[in-house]
């Protein structure tokens, strides 16, 4: 296994600023500063698992831009495809929970360097030659601007290299009503061959007539949108903020395939579901079978939840020791 | 809801030093310093809910003094009334526990600014102007001094100006013995129209005979000290310094209201009394449902389990999204 | 109790390098540093508990190697005997795991101190004077070059000196293979009056045929090894590396007594064992019964694990009130 | 000395982040948060100096605007007066230089609360009533958006409630281009009645012919703007970024005062323009003679060089301690 | 060189807090924590630089009393003979200064161990049996209580010992009044072999009646205490509180011997004196010539100025090689 | 300008560990990481500057050193022939200096990946395809072990890629005594067609009979090694560990080309020389003029002085504002 492919994602990369520990907001005098995006966060795992990924952004041209670069390039992550442009980097302020606190999230991501890029900044036959797949969420259209008929354009680029596109759906409800969701998503999954979402989302979002049962909506889902190969969701029971139930599902010609329930004390739990989508794009990229797919991107995804910040920084052996049954944390020496 | 009300606290304000997370006093290369209170904490808890709290107490006048007073100042506490003097603000070591071994608690505070007070530094009638709740716990007596003769002048003249004492016992035994504080408390309690107290204190603390049924305590309570209205308390489980379970009783004319009972990770347990007795206030002053003044409490009291130091920096929709079940600890985005 | 009696180590002394937190390498800008070794860790722990503990090892003549020993002077641990010499101090690079991430331990011990010492370096007949316990564990011949030879030595001048030996197997995979620890340690393990080994340990690595029943392993291991008088060993479940239980044994006569279980969220796992160590020989130097020696042990090693670093801190009155059944972990104020 | 007076400032708010000490953006795992803004930092130094400050600005209702002010409210600021309102804080990025390398400052400040604020966001009469001096920068106009007349209509409430009006130009060529600022700021100066600007200032931003010659640029100043009662300046020499010599000059009548000379090792060199600001209003405010005006402006100013972040701390009796000859900085002990 | 003698040093012990860096009390979310104490910190030196060095103290019987003497016992230093009793450590505040700004210091050091020590406490024939030299300045008498008495007891047995008096004189205007120090000290200097004082000292504290001349000053009290051996003092000029410049001076016999002068950007310059009095001591017992001692203590104490915190860290060969010269601070690779 | 050039570094990549701020070794619990070489160091510089730069080194195949070569990537240094294998990544600890103290260097380099590589590591003539420079230092053969052979393969290849050869002597005597490498560094630098030395090292390590004069010792230095073109060097004063001076020097075709003399507060020491190294590249690469190419040089050198660890992050348009005269460090905003 661990087949070298290439994978291309697309979105917006922020500051993520964050008071050390527990604190809160009013009790900082310091945030912890590191940079995530959805899409970035991907490639970044497909890069510490091995793969050739390649993120396209649009960050302004200065220290603070091309410091959120330099982060994704040290973890090998190819960055040659971001362009530098626009007059700041989107800030995201986290407040990690604990308990029964939830974590407090304020986004302050207008004008960032991709929600004000043009068509014309990215040559998208260009970047995604050679690529196996291409990565989008639907936060990166919801971030409006020309970014819808950007993501169009380059998933329709990504089918003409023959590039596979895999789309996380991503709601957020700080960042855009469920109505203007449920106008721009459908387009994008159009062109999805592998979608991440549940069916909440397959009836509020795209429009997509289900009710709860995950199998009833993944097999709606193919109806509605033909090219779709597979569909995948993870379900978590939270206790608290500190800990988590997740078990992953994978569903491939109306097929589901189950992960195990993984019972996690949270480190940190941003970045979760890109775990789990990297997890996912590297099974398929690598020919796992089915059950293996769900499996490795759930096993990714719990590792993701005791590791510090946004990236899931596990590797392929690790996942592995994980998939394969060893979850005791034991210390090896 | 959310009627503005002036509350005043009086009380000792200490420096608190801790260990950096789980270190212990003998691996500390420094020390996470904090002021502390108990009625302190309660008016700064308050002045987050966006009452009006005044607090009132002495510290030396010099920068550690100044800066003691700063941090309620931040959180808008009104401390134009305490006083500057006394030679020194009394220091609280604070070693924090985990798992199987207990927090360890060191007391400096002797010859505290407080502590050395006089009658005539405070003038109560001008400070209780407007006031709808004077707050004090047992500890401000214990401290010696003048100050069980201050807490009486303070408790009369809040009587006079027509607001409600609300008393915490607050017991202490590395502060006072068992048979010191019972000389003292009683006529501390003759004062309140509200207190926090539980069966054992009532037994030994107040000279009420009563087994340990919650229920008869408060009834024996309320028969010994004929001018209370609410008697509350807490119920604690502690399976370990990580883990407890919390639950929360508001007696009020001899009927007792529960809250549900809530399993927490600790974050920081100091103020977590505080914490409820801030939520108890303001549950009174806004003539909540004797249902809802427990359940307020005890979620407020719940969720300061899950924030550093010791002032309950939980906002009252923070605190009603708990009471209202959602203690999933989910992040909003 | 609390007899002052005197205990001497022998063994490797490390740098350890630990991420903050829980910080993987690849995301680390600076290391904890401390200072460890198994032999050490125990020397520490009874040092704390007011037994007159020597550590004997061989460190770089340079700041490095002065500042590791002045670590141990400062807990009370008596260096004295330690000699300065060979060309840098080992290296532990610690990463701490949560949840289902496992801690990661990488080894640079080549070439340390002790690795490069010679016979001649320990006048053993000195420095095992007036001493009642000499500890060393597995590790320390494991190491190689002239280690096999002086422990023997030393393990020998331990008898001569009236000294009983007790020895904690100890075995590590990333140090040397089974089949290489399986030809050294006999020949330590016959010196050893008390010895830390559980079944596995006598099965693969002492050549003692015995099931996995821990009575049935002790049996042996006394037939086998005629020396020995007490066989100790630990059991622990590890649900992730947040949470694990232990229990412990202590065979004596082919009688084994247990502790009760105790359920641990885990602070920092290191050093469990040596901390179990340190705990029997207290309790053996202390005349304790046997129940107790167990108990004391177990609570001991319970504690080191809500202790950051790897040395026991926790004092005897601690230890002792966990034996009596407090492990609540309330604050006593 | 020390008169108690009400001073009025208006202006953005901004989030100040700095990575620790010397490291650059690049470098940074973190950054040290504070709040800054030139009118806030004057009115927090005055309110340090023990006069009534109220500070009105236009910030986010989130926590981050929350915790912004509570800064200021902590240095005993009256924020009563500010209003929620708006998008985002603005960020200030701030690496700090040292020796031959300059300091970098990245503005991120676009559509904060202040500059999205209209007219009708503030009752300038209620808000000045009793004040007697209003203090505004040219940074607040050069903003854009309403502030041009909200500057106006403030300036004019001032003259109508019978507060001086203080305006420090503090033009920042990142802001605004210079023939953009001149067409704002003269309009500023007229409702003047005490100007922090230079000779470049006067001929530049203002259209005041005058060569480089300081009290020649203050006789124009005067004539173009008659209501001017003070014009004062300051003159810096930077050897370093690591170290500078400052003079301060106060112009009254076509007098000019000037300061000694201080030769400063910096700490941290933001804010020493409003330091003197704050220095040069609390001279006016309690009636110091002209020459102590600069003194202890100056003086001022020269302290809060040696202060970390940007409000200068030091207080009326350290900064006389200076006017009066003791710069050697030793220690009182 | 380097000949090993033993040194005894009575006084008090106190925890120092400092912020971090150069934050003022007002900025600080946390205090560095160190300990710290005149006689103390001479027995550190003196440990660090290979002397048998036993300091005598008393202590509170707590965690923080025993972290206290730790830190001592890690240096090397012999705490052996300290005392554990009292209510407190004694804390000492301390503000670093930087360019104008002063380092701001508050003593909170009441009722610490020492202070309430009794006479019965210590028994000093025992303690200074083998002793070559007994260290003690003039803060200890000055803290009251016993201590007068205790520190003319000490002074006899270390005289009957045949321990030499080394006494530093160390004014302290916060501790005591010029008018109570010359009734105390006079008394205590009768007993010193060896005295550190300078002529106002001479004048102000011990009655002598001199000028500002250091010979003449020197010559005077040895008129007025004929036991007096050597007298010796340091000259500082404070061009600011980053940058001063040191001289020493020893005198013998009525024949001075200075040192160069120093130019020094000061680290930390609490502790320089004690680094004086700690070298001085070294070259005493090393039977040093005159020139050499004033040298080698100067030396030392110049580099405490670069080191951080209370104790000169620098050993022997650092100093000698300053001595020698090298003050170019290059670094050796 | 900045014409793209490829530039390739070979040698040994060093974790390096340093106490915090000013601490000295004996204080640290913390030590701040970073990862250095002079020639990865140059290499990164290059990088920073715009070039193309790929470092050719061997680390362990572990986390350690995969985290090591992540901060090269970071800044944009090719790693991809960078080799995995040896047992270990050497250590240098580094403590900084101030004032008369000097920095304190402790290198624990044996067996460190790359000295205990093989020639077939290596494949030169596919690694230096393509560049323009070869670049590397003496330290590299002083490593020993097969390193002086795999050092002139590497040269040779280079010259046969059409690659200068940019030898940097860089003795360091904690490595080898000045005798050994005499006898290595001749054969070396007979590949080099461009040297960083001075005339101590022309006479004592290259067997140069020369003077101390600059322009005399390049001269003989190009008879000597006649494929020299260039020869630099930089002179230093070091009036103390905080503040040193620096000049540069370039001679091409017995002509020397001085740079103006910078006065600098240091920040951090370390790889001040590497950056002269790389603002020599980059100033050849780039064609300018000889003047230009020493001036460029000794101002990125000058820079990097004043930027904590080891890699100059200045950026070409920062050193051409030093180049043209601007290092009054004032900020622009």
């Amino acid at each position: 296994m661990n087949r070298p492919f290439r994978v291309v994602g697309f979105g917006d990369f922020l500051l993520r600023l964050s008071p050390p520990g527990y604190l809160r907001f009013a009790q900082a005098t310091g945030f912890n500063c590191y940079y995530t995006g959805a899409e970035a966060n991907v490639c970044a795992s497909l890069a510490v698992m091995g793969c050739e990924a390649a993120f396209v952004t649009r960050v302004p041209d200065n220290p603070i831009g091309r410091a959120a670069l330099n982060e994704l390039r040290k973890l090998g992550v190819d960055v040659s495809r971001a362009v530098f442009g626009g007059e700041r980097l989107g800030v995201l302020y986290l407040e990690k929970g604990a308990s029964q606190r939830p974590s407090v999230c304020i986004y302050d991501r207008m004008n960032s360097g991709v929600t004000t890029a043009r068509p014309q900044d990215f040559d998208w036959s260009e970047i995604l030659r050679g690529a196996q797949y291409f990565h989008i969420t639907g936060i990166t259209p919801g971030l409006g601007g020309n970014l819808p008929r950007i993501a169009q354009e380059a998933c329709q680029a990504a089918h003409d290299a023959g590039a596979e596109v895999v789309c996380d759906l991503n709601y957020r409800s700080k960042l855009w009503p469920v109505a203007a969701a449920a106008k721009v998503l459908p387009a994008l999954v159009e062109h999805a061959d592998h979608l991440i979402a549940n069916a909440w989302d397959a009836r509020n979002l795209l429009g997509v007539e289900t009710g709860d049962d995950p199998d009833e909506a993944c097999r709606r889902l193919r109806t509605r949108f033909p090219r779709l190969r597979t569909v995948a969701m993870t379900f978590r029971t939270a206790t608290s903020a500190s800990d988590n139930t997740l078990t992953g599902l994978v569903n491939v010609d109306d097929v589901s395939f189950r992960s195990r329930a993984y019972t996690m004390h949270l480190v940190d739990r941003v970045g979760g579901g890109d775990a789990f989508a990297a997890g996912l794009i590297y099974g398929l990229g690598n020919h796992m079978k089915h059950q293996e797919v769900v499996d490795f991107a759930t096993a990714a995804s719990c590792l993701k939840h005791a590791i510090e910040l946004d990236v899931n920084l596990a590797t392929v052996p690790e996942i592995m020791q994980l998939v394969n049954g060893n979850g005791s944390g034991r210390v090896q020496r």
